[in-house]
């Protein structure tokens, strides 16, 4: 049988061996990929991320647990794009894992770069796609959330938790640029510490000052601030916009998990019923088509050249015999010559 | 007169012209990036990085005073990867290099993305070889830290300077992880305020841990732990491998600037002196070559392509009626049918 036949029959052993194929880009893994591609599109993909020492690893064993306990079946991604400095960290934080990993009804994996962050990006999304397949109703991605991977989380996962912990800097600009654009969910963790109101102010601040969806409403308000107003709970997820929720936790005691959780699966009634869900998902795909065609083709064209045209092309151009434009040309051109 | 002519020429508003050809991705800024490349390869690249709030405009604006002073020509590059949040920071930022407007010595752009991250990448790389050719001495990259910005940078400047402030978070786990691996010169800025200490004594031990330099020294001695020492400052610069200093500065009062613009010399003179600075040119023009051929090998496939050819694609993947893999095999096919 084969090992997509086996992961569909249930099989952890197969999703595991899959798994060690698209990370490290097997030809078997694409091929099962290929066969199991019409069983995804099932499961809650949720991705968490925020800044190193808010408490990622912790909430999302205390999310998992939670999960469980609700009936539904999880698998973790802990995604680790910088393998020399965290890798103790990433071996501490999943020690507290331990007591998930027995539960058949869990499947936790890492996955650490040895190559690109365009690699990791795709092996991050062949594994959800494995997990999705094999029936996970959740999958939940962590990153340590080194810069790039927060935006390609946001690339792969449904709904994104971005996760902060009171005294970690809570002046707007030490709120990082840009995290406020992929988070649907805002998680204060930490939240018997000093400090979490002030957090909470700032995260509000924040995002008065500019969430898109508000950016959107003050536009179509010539330009004039509105007053935020709460989001309109309404019971068929109809809302115009979705408006992160700021949901304050105390992961390690377990505080603050319900009302997460809540917001997650109002996050993704959301999605379904307001149409965003298959806007979303046709636009990851679209990005994905793009990346791979440029991966694709930049592969060919490397395999059609003379050995060494590449470090011929870089040494012409360090000595400023020619330009960067001008080389790239001739290499474009160089392969199609032989096919006319 | 060609635009190029006048830049060689110093005449500053064909650069700013020049520049915002580059922005905006103009032709005619391609043709005369070609024209000037042959002028490049003379300024000292500086990129500073480092979380926000840790003073980095402060401290760019304070260094770039103090080579000034010393008779260099400057060139300060401000990249802001996400307009809608740090704008106004950075506008607020800028006001403070207002009495470094009227030098002609010294040429101040910002630069913000309208598209993606490897535009905003590619407009920068642009930017320094025309302040290059332009005979600017030094080029002063900065970014609001966003992120990918940072692992940009890296392949953009020769030297790195990464700014930390004390009270930043400074268990090991908050400092950025990967952040270390760029750093050419640590810098603790606001060294006034209370908690220096802890941040220096972080920061000295995450590079006893980890920095790349010294995990080669400890392989080298079969895996056991070598004490660190502090890196010997030959004369000529001929070190094995270079030790990132920590060096404290009060951006405000201009505290510091002295050894960090000494450290900043070190550091280039190493490069000069190893041979590393020709090592990373040339890894640099590698990086841009696969880049620049992986967005034109795209770009020809998708004029090639009929019309809605992608879009179609999607919907059949998204319905799961093919594969994505499939899906592209068969667009870079419908490609090339038409030449055989």
């Amino acid at each position: 049988m084969s090992l997509a036949q086996r992961l569909l029959n249930g099989d952890r052993r197969a999703l595991a061996r899959l798994l060690t194929y698209v990370e490290n880009e097997h030809p078997d893994g694409e091929a099962a990929l290929s066969d199991l591609f019409g069983h995804t599109g099932r499961a809650h993909i949720i991705g968490v991320t925020g800044a190193p020492g808010a408490g990622k690893s912790t909430l999302v064993t205390a999310l998992a647990k939670a999960l469980r306990a609700m009936g539904k079946t999880i698998a973790i991604l802990a995604v680790d794009p910088t393998s020399p400095f965290t890798g103790g960290a990433i071996l501490g934080d999943r020690i507290r894992m331990v007591d998930l990993t027995n539960d058949p009804g869990v499947f936790i994996r890492s996955m650490a770069t040895r190559g690109s962050l365009g690699g990791l990006s795709r092996a991050s999304r062949d594994a959800v796609r494995l997990f999705d397949a094999a029936g996970y109703a959740i999958v939940l991605i962590e990153t340590v959330g080194a810069g790039q991977s927060e935006v390609e989380i946001a690339r792969i996962a449904q709904t994104v938790l971005v996760v902060e912990a009171p005294g970690m800097g809570d002046d707007i600009q030490a709120i990082k640029a840009g995290i406020l654009e992929i988070a649907d969910v805002l998680v204060v963790n930490k939240a018997d510490r000093p400090g979490v109101d002030t957090t909470v102010r700032a995260l509000k601040l924040m995002l008065e000052l500019g969430h898109p969806a508000l950016r959107a409403n003050i536009d179509s308000h010539h330009g004039r601030m509105v007053a935020v107003t709460p989001q309109p709970e309404a019971p068929n997820g109809n809302s115009a916009f979705w408006l992160p929720p700021i949901v304050q936790t105390t992961a390690t005691t377990g505080g603050g998990i319900e009302p997460l959780i809540a917001a997650i699966e109002r996050h993704h009634a959301y999605l379904r019923e307001s149409g965003t869900l298959a806007t979303l998902e046709s636009r990851q795909i679209n990005t994905e088509l793009h990346e791979r065609l440029r991966e694709l083709l930049l592969r060919r064209l490397l395999d059609a050249l003379p050995p060494h045209a590449i470090e011929d092309a870089v040494a012409r151009i360090q000595r400023r015999e020619t330009t960067p434009h001008e080389q790239i040309a001739q290499l474009v051109d160089a392969e199609q010559q032989p096919r006319l």
